[in-house]
C-alpha cells in the first residue's frame, strides 16, 4: 500500500546558463537569451514527493510538518533570493539549468529521507517549463 | 495503446487527525494542531484517474460522464459537507489523513470500474499538500 | 500615483452556517448541507490589497514584508486550524458566512493600517466561491 | 540520471464526437451533447514530455526552444482555431475523443523526436478533463 | 457594509467572428482565423459577481446556491455544448466576441437578480484573454 | 456599455531592490534579501486592461491581436530575460519595485493606446505578490 506525499515550496532566483569553457558566441548560440551575462531569473515553483507505505499507526508516508522543514532548511534557505551562479556552491561548476537543479536539490533531500522512502523532485521554472527527476 | 483518463472533483469537509487510544499530549505531539478537538476543514480536490485501451468504437478508455457519476454517488455524496471522524463510517476507526482518505476512495470506486481498467486516485488536502495511491 | 499591493494568504478552518435564534428545521432550510451540526471545513485562500501612493524613497506602497506579518498575526494565527464557530471569538454571535469572515478580516486589519492607505478584502471560501469587501 | 522535462502549449479548436457509421440516435445515446452536430469547442492545453539522459555538455535533455518550435509547427499550426472533424486530415476518419487526440499528437512528434528520448503526452481538454499518453 | 460576491462557472461551445454584411476578404482581415467559417472554440470560464449590503439575518449577499442555479438555468443551459452562431438566440445578428457574449450574460441575469444588488460579469475566453462588463 | 478587455503576458528577468544614495546597511534594513548584490530574479505575470465601449462594428473594444503585439514590443521585448536594474534604461535611476514597474509599463503603453481607452496594468511578481496601477 505505497503512497506517494507531495509538498509545495517555492524560491526566488537569479541564473544565467553559461559554459565557461566555452566562447561568448557559442554560449549564446546554444543558450539564446538565456545566457545574459547580467542575468535573468525565475519564481521556481519546487514539489517534493516521497513514496513509501503508510505507517499504521500515524497514518502518514511521512510528516509533512518534518518535509516541510527539511526543504525550508536544505533549498529554501539555500537558493531562496540568491544567484545561482554566483552564489550557490553546486553551481560553480554546473550550469543551473532547471534538469541540473532539480538533481542537485534530489541529491541534498536523498541524504536527509529515510532510505525506504523513495523521493522525486518536480521543479518548475516556468509555469510553461518543468523538469520532473526520480534519481533513476 | 494504453491511456490514461482524468476527472477532478472535488468536497469540503472537517476533519481532525486524532488515535484514540493514544494520550491528549502525544495526539498533539505528532499531529500538532491537524489534533484540533474541534476540528478544522479543507477543500478536497480529487483526481479520479483510468488507465486502460482505448475502446475502438468509441475512442473512449472510460465514458467521463461514467466516471463523472461514480465519483459523485461513490464519493462526493458521501464526504461532501462532512465530518470524516464523526459522520463517515470508513473513518470510525481510520485516522483521516490525505493518505488514507485516498486508499478509502480508491477501495470504494475499484468495485465500480471494469476490472480490466488500472485506477488511481489523487488527493490535493490543500494545493501545498498532495497524495497519490495506485493500489500497489 | 495610486497603487493597489496585493498579498495572497491561506488558513484551513472548520465552520457550519447557523442561526442559533433560529429552529434547526430553518437553519437546514436556508443553509442546507452547510448547517450541518457536525461542521465541515474550508482552505480559505486570502488576498489583503491596500492601495495608496508610492512612497518616493522605498518605491513601495507598504512594505509587504510587513503586510505579511501583519496578517500572520491577525488572521492565520487566529483562524487556521481553528474551528470558526466554536474557537474564534468575533463568531460566538455572527455567523461565519464569507461575506461575514471578510469584514472581520477587514476590521482586525484596519486598525494596523495607516489611515492614509485603503484596504480591501478578497477571500476564496472555495475556488468556486469568493467575496469581496472595501470597508465602503 | 534520467530527467523528464515537459512543455506547455495549447490550441482552440471546434470538435463534436461522432461515428459516421451509427445512427444519429446512437450517436447522441454514447456521446450526448458532446454530439451536437453543429460543433462545440475546447480551449485544449498540451504538455509534451520528453525523458532522456541529460547532456553533460548543455545540461539540456532536449533544447526547450526546439521543442516549442516541434510543438508549434506539427501541434499547434494543424490544429489551433481549426474543426477538427472538418479540417485535421488525421481525424477524418477517426473520432476527435482527447484520448485519440493524445495518440495523434504523440504520433506526429514521436518521429520528430530523437529515438534514445522517451515521450509522453498530457492533454487538458478542459480543467477537469485530461488524459495522459506515453506510446505504451 | 456592501460585499461583492462571487460565483465562477464554465461552458465549452464553437463559435466563429463575422460580420455577415462584410465580405470574406474583410472578415479575415479584421477576425483572421477566428474567422475561421468551420468555427473553432473555447471553455469559457465565467465569473458573475453580486454587490450589496449583507442581510443582517443570513449573513449573506445572496444565497451562492440560487445564483448557481440561475447561472446554470439562464448561462449554462443556453451555451454549454452549443455552437453560439448557430444555435444560440442572440447571436443571430450579433457577433460572439467575448465583449458582446458578456454583454448578454449581463442582460439576461440582470432580470433574475433583484434590483438592488449590482451585477457584474467577467468572462474568460481563454486563460489568457478575458473581459469585466458592469453594466455601466 | 463599457467593458474591460484584459490579456495575459508575461517576462522573466533578475532585479534587486536598492537605492544608490544609501548605505548597504540602510539598503539591507529596508529590503533585507530583496536587496542582495547578486541580483535575484522572478516570472513576472502582466495583466494589461483595456477599458471602453464596444465597438458597434467589430464587437470589440480594442482588437487583441494588436494589444499583444503592443505588449510584445514595448515590454516582452525591453525586459524579458533582462536585468531590469543594469539594462532597462527606465529603471537606471529608480528602483524596480513592482510598484514603480507597473507605472513604467503603464507609461510606455499608454502613449500606444488610444486616449479614449483607460488602461489599468496588474504585475504579478510572485503567485503571492503582485500590484494594480490605473493611471490615477
Amino acid at each position: 500500500m505505497k503512497v506517494k506525499v507531495s509538498r509545495k515550496a517555492h524560491f526566488n532566483a537569479a541564473h544565467r546558463l553559461f559554459k565557461p569553457e566555452w566562447t561568448d558566441e557559442k554560449n549564446t548560440a546554444v543558450f539564446g537569451k538565456c545566457s545574459n551575462p547580467n542575468f535573468h531569473g525565475h519564481n521556481y515553483e519546487l514539489i517534493v514527493s516521497v513514496i513509501g507505505e503508510i505507517d499504521q499507526q500515524t497514518g502518514f508516508v511521512m510528516d509533512m510538518k518534518i518535509l516541510k522543514e527539511l526543504i525550508y532548511e536544505h533549498v529554501e534557505r539555500a537558493f531562496d533570493h540568491k544567484n545561482l551562479n554566483v552564489e550557490v556552491q553546486e553551481f560553480k561548476n554546473l550550469n543551473p539549468t532547471a534538469e541540473n537543479i532539480s538533481v542537485v536539490i534530489y541529491n541534498k533531500l536523498r541524504s536527509k529521507i529515510a532510505l525506504h522512502l523513495d523521493l522525486e523532485i518536480t521543479l518548475f521554472e516556468t509555469s510553461r517549463n518543468f523538469v520532473t527527476y526520480t534519481g533513476k
